[in-house]
């Protein structure tokens, strides 16, 4: 796919006044066949050049494989792809000179406005043109030509229609949802009034930056308020990669991982809407640039209608995917035709959003939380492997692309403003803006929390704000005007520290605020290390309130409706209601009322731990060697509790926390309760030769692959 | 990717000569939000256009569905594609009609060459555009500018570039090697004879259809001898897709499905190489299109060079990914990290072989089947099952859709040239070809083979040589001039008669041959029912000889020396190699040499039935549900056989066929022979629970992800 993408390459803001003269009436076969060799050789160069990126990835991958197995943790894979990157782009830098090949005409013709296409009639024949983009010429720049550098750069579309969208989906397929509705409201607090703060503190901090160096004269061009608020929109978007990794490998506490995951999933949505807003907001008249109410609640309108347009469209195609693969139940008998219809389903979200001019970035990211929510639950289980490593390679190999090409793009990019002043302006702007969004924000958030989110946790996610992939593809969108250069080049420096730096530096940084580590996320959500350093279970959590109506109405429509995991509906309606549930419920529903099955293994999503639970089963195995079994399935509606009765309970029972799946009260495993129930050692008759089909719960290491066998 | 692929449009040969008048003088901001507005809507309907056929494909999907599950086998999911493909056709042919837009300028300018890149001067500023391509002026045509027929119209180089290669890596990948390694004579006959003797006749019969039409001035426009040459080269190239499908499906004769499967690979290796030497054919001076003995050994060479490169090529980055999975070890540990180096190196075969001007898919094809008999072995469990479901999914994905859009373009594209003298003396020519290769190379065959290829057999293969993907992906990649557009048209009739209409009589014609259906391929090679219906169980293979050779080679030296799987180089090298091959051998050989592991189940890759089989165990469970278990283990070396002696007593052992596997024989498992250690009764000490890491061939069920859990 990158294939064609490297043909679609960045216009270089250069000029070439080269006239070709060719070789008039010689004859049209020679023609034909000059034109084939043109093409080929193009198609010959942009392989080579593609081939470098493949190479640069594996690369990557064997160094990546060095550093884990070193356990090597100061620098993350994707701090590695930017190193091999910038490497590369010294080599063509300074290393290889093509130089710019000879078949650039320009012609001063009669055309007065820029069309799509263009004919060309060269003595007698026509030559197709497509436009690629506007050259605008830079002064005060000594822009190199230098062909492969220039081959060597993407259409920074590519970044938004192929590399984000995996990358975007899987962050939303990964999320860890209980831990996420647990911290909603802090979560949307910081992704979308923090994203909105920081921005409009860096664009002020940029705006003051800005004006300072247009009094001394270092300003080279044009610089407005709306940029400076556009350069704040796209550097607010933390990324989750690097730390999330950092954090996933150590088992940060869940809530401090939620909470950053969260926040930093949602921004990016929410960075790419504002800057697009804040590119929509054009004032009336020839006062461009300039303050216009009007404009500004446009601009507003714009943010909120993209924003929830795009929800709404990925949460809908993510419903309808859950639908299909609820009727069609017997498609589980197919994983690869449920595999390719999941793909296929996800693809065309980011599509229609952006036919229906939303941002399919966004939209994909809901589908995905909305897949992984319901039409996960409905695949079997061989197909929720694949759509899980489907992703999750996908998202391997868009992210060190992205970031390979970043470390690539601060040689081979050929228009580059570094401006000192604006750097070092940059620099405390977005130390600033963090700074604005963390720390009022947990202020106010902690006067309603019963979980107060520490002053560590603050430090933490102060510190751990890195700038990633996002906040490179906005800036690389546009790099037309002297701001947006200036800009671009700035954001990468920005990227490279907080990667390397604020990245390498999480691990040292969470043991000197002293984070509890080594925490497995099933067990231990209600257990915070407050700022006081001692050890607090809280009963209640913050967002209690949002949870729990979201959790009932979750639980006693949607669920029922769009998985085969719930309740079914005839149980969860009002018995007025009676008919539309009945005729609305699968046969598999009732099935599962009595004998719950392993579907709804939400957590499941993206756990890369060792240790797995499936279904009702959670299996470990200690030091010795010896097997530890809980097998508990305990269905809600057959103890005559409703699934309020059962949220209140988990939410009440503080000591061994109930985790509600569904309508199932699943125990945790460590120091069991009274209602877990033990295997006894080892039954004498060996089960799995008996008979293997059975009960797969009657197996510890029951892979549900094994049905397949 | 498509969305790119979307992008660059095929050029249509219609000539728009409306001169757009521009506002001129107006300012420049608005001339930017303009070319804005016209880029987004651009990108807009792209998203749409592509949007229809994942539409498409999720229909196919869900319908291929209701088909597997009702067991109807009259139409494959690839002749349903296509069926959806051509209603979406009618529907934006009869139903849509978007003018075409306005925006296309003709211009008469001075250059006087075709350059790649074009910047023209619009009052003042730069616009870049790049050649898409000549256009040429059509006569006779009645050509609909339809905006929407263009737009769902895909640069022909998308198929070659992009959708063929992991259908080509996959079938590659999924060759059955152990039978198509016995068969490797007549599949290398079928395949390069074959397909040479076919595309001459084939282009023989057309040059006389052709002078025909001439001579009842039936022929629009130039057809050339080379033309001809060129039409037979690509419509012989058979399609493994659906018949295969159905083999699969119905378990047919496991030589059977062997030999058709690896001439379609093969075949279309030797087309596609073919067409492109024949295009290559260009007689010195002015006399084209006439015989000239140097270029046509210019041709040959061409071919030859190509070919073998292109071989050579894909088999080296096979043979360096296998060692670089085979030196870093620790690999196994990150099934991620090593399934994304799988991808990006067999990625970088079809690059670099397309940088070297090499043909890619050819060498997709042998790399593949590198990686599946070298690097498959050094995969851990989990990457095996990642690499194969992930091209599984890219090949079920392209095959759908390229067949979707043959539908599509049966009335999309707008300058189909259907004349029926020439359709009529096609599927002649086409009838005649297949009859050419398959009667008398099998009668020459037969001559050779101990085991003979049935008349049964024989017709079979005859009847099942449908044209598919490739053909269609070469015939559309030129589409500029009168005879290429006449072959176009042509070439999509013909393979949507072989493949609805042979294809859906593939399992009729089976049974109406009496050829053997429901036959396990691990069991039953050796016994081929041959012409006079009786069975006949053989006890020397055709292509013994060239196996031999092959197998000693590979065993002694190539499998020890790229993978974990053969046994230890000291153990087959001379002693005066010894310390060369000690340097050589990884700990893990020598560990194997006692111990043997499951590495190496090459029958395994992409085997889709339900029966399977890891590393020496065969497991299956018989009506009433008990189980049996063949369990076996004898290491050639420490029985003291070599593996010629191993390999003798394969190809002598007759009734109880004993396959090798590396230095291992494992024994079929129906009606066991004597060697068999047949389990006894279940241990009564439980094994699973006793220490589940212990032996994986312990358990009956050692699925080796389990090791991971």
């Amino acid at each position: 796919m990158f294939y064609l993408a490297s043909k679609t390459l960045f216009v270089l803001p250069s000029l070439f006044t080269f006239l070709l003269v060719g070789s008039q009436g010689e004859n049209t076969a020679m023609d034909n066949v000059a034109t084939e060799r043109r093409a080929e050789e193009s198609h010959r160069q942009d392989s080579a050049n593609l081939l470098i990126f493949i190479m640069l990835l594996t690369l990557t991958i064997l160094t990546i494989w060095l550093f884990k197995h070193r356990r090597f943790r100061f620098l993350h894979e994707t701090g590695l792809a930017m190193i091999y990157g910038l490497l590369v782009g010294v080599i063509l830098r300074f290393g290889v000179h093509v130089p710019r090949n000879m078949n650039n005409v320009t012609m001063n013709c009669s055309v007065n406005a820029s069309p799509a296409t263009l004919l060309v009639n060269v003595s007698g024949r026509f030559y197709e043109y497509t436009l690629k983009g506007e050259v605008s010429t830079v002064k005060g720049h000594d822009v190199q030509d230098d062909e492969m550098l220039r081959k060597v750069t993407f259409d920074p579309e590519v970044f938004f229609n192929i590399l984000l969208p995996p990358i975007i989906f899987h962050a939303g397929y990964s999320l860890k949802r209980r831990h996420f509705f647990r911290n909603l409201g802090s979560i949307l607090a910081y992704a979308f009034m923090g994203t909105v703060i920081s921005s409009f503190v860096i664009g002020l901090v940029m705006y003051g930056c800005v004006t300072l160096m247009k009094a001394v004269g270092q300003l080279g061009g044009d610089f407005f308020f709306t940029d400076c608020l556009f350069f704040g929109a796209i550097v607010s978007a933390t990324d989750p990669v690097t730390v999330l990794a950092i954090f996933n490998e150590l088992k940060v506490d869940v809530d401090l991982y939620a909470l950053m995951f969260g926040e930093s999933v949602l921004n990016d949505a929410v960075a790419i809407v504002l800057s697009s807003s804040i590119g929509a907001y054009q004032p009336a008249g020839d006062n461009s640039h300039t303050f216009d109410a009007t404009a500004m609640i446009k601009s507003f309108g714009v943010f909120l209608g993209v924003f929830s347009g795009s929800l709404a469209l990925g949460v809908a195609t993510g419903v309808m995917t859950a639908l299909i693969s609820f009727c069609f139940t017997k498609l589980r008998d197919f994983p690869l035709l449920e595999t390719a219809l999941f793909f296929l389903m996800s693809w065309s979200t980011f599509l229609l959003a952006e036919a229906c001019e939303m941002t399919g970035v966004v939209a994909v990211l809901f589908c995905g939380m909305t897949q992984a929510h319901y039409t996960f639950n409905n695949l079997s289980p061989d197909s929720q492997d694949r759509t899980k490593q489907l992703f999750e390679l996908l998202n391997f190999l868009a992210e060190n692309f992205i970031f390979s090409y970043m470390g690539l793009t601060l040689f081979s990019f050929q228009s580059h403003v570094f401006n000192p002043l604006f750097i070092i302006g940059a620099f405390i702007a977005v130390f600033l803006g963090r700074a604005a969004n963390i720390y009022p924000l947990s202020f106010l958030l902690n006067l309603g929390r019963k979980n107060k989110i520490g002053s560590n946790f603050q430090h933490v996610m102060m510190f751990a704000g890195l700038r990633g992939a996002m906040t490179f593809a906005l800036s690389i969108r546009d790099t037309a005007t002297y701001a947006r250069q200036m800009m671009f080049s700035t954001t990468l420096l920005i990227v490279f520290f907080t990667v390397w730096v604020c990245g390498g530096g999480t691990t040292p940084m969470l043991s000197f605020m002293s984070i509890r580590v080594g925490v497995d996320s099933d067990q231990d959500s209600s257990q915070v290390t407050v700022s006081d350093g001692t050890q607090h279970r809280n009963t209640k959590h913050e967002s209690a309130w949002p949870f729990r109506i979201w959790y009932n109405f979750d639980n006693t429509y949607l669920k029922p409706l769009l998985t085969h995991s719930g309740p079914p509906l005839t149980a969860t309606l009002p018995a007025c209601c009676g008919p539309l549930a009945r005729c609305l419920t699968s046969t598999q529903a009732y099935e599962n009322e009595g004998h719950q099955h392993n579907d709804d293994s939400d957590e499941l999503v993206l756990n890369d731990g060792n240790a797995t639970m499936y279904g009702d089963v959670t299996v470990s195995t200690d030091a010795s060697g010896t097997l530890t079994t809980n097998h508990k399935h305990l269905s809600a509606s057959t103890m005559g509790i409703t699934s309020e009765e059962a949220l209140d309970q988990e939410l009440a029972f503080g000591e061994h926390e109930l985790v509600i799946r569904g309508t199932r009260l699943v125990l945790p495993m460590d120091d069991p309760p009274e209602p877990t129930v033990t295997l006894p050692p080892p039954p004498t008759s060996p089960p799995p030769f008996s008979d293997p089909f059975s009960d797969p719960f009657s197996d510890p290491f029951s892979d549900p692959r094994r049905n397949r066998l």
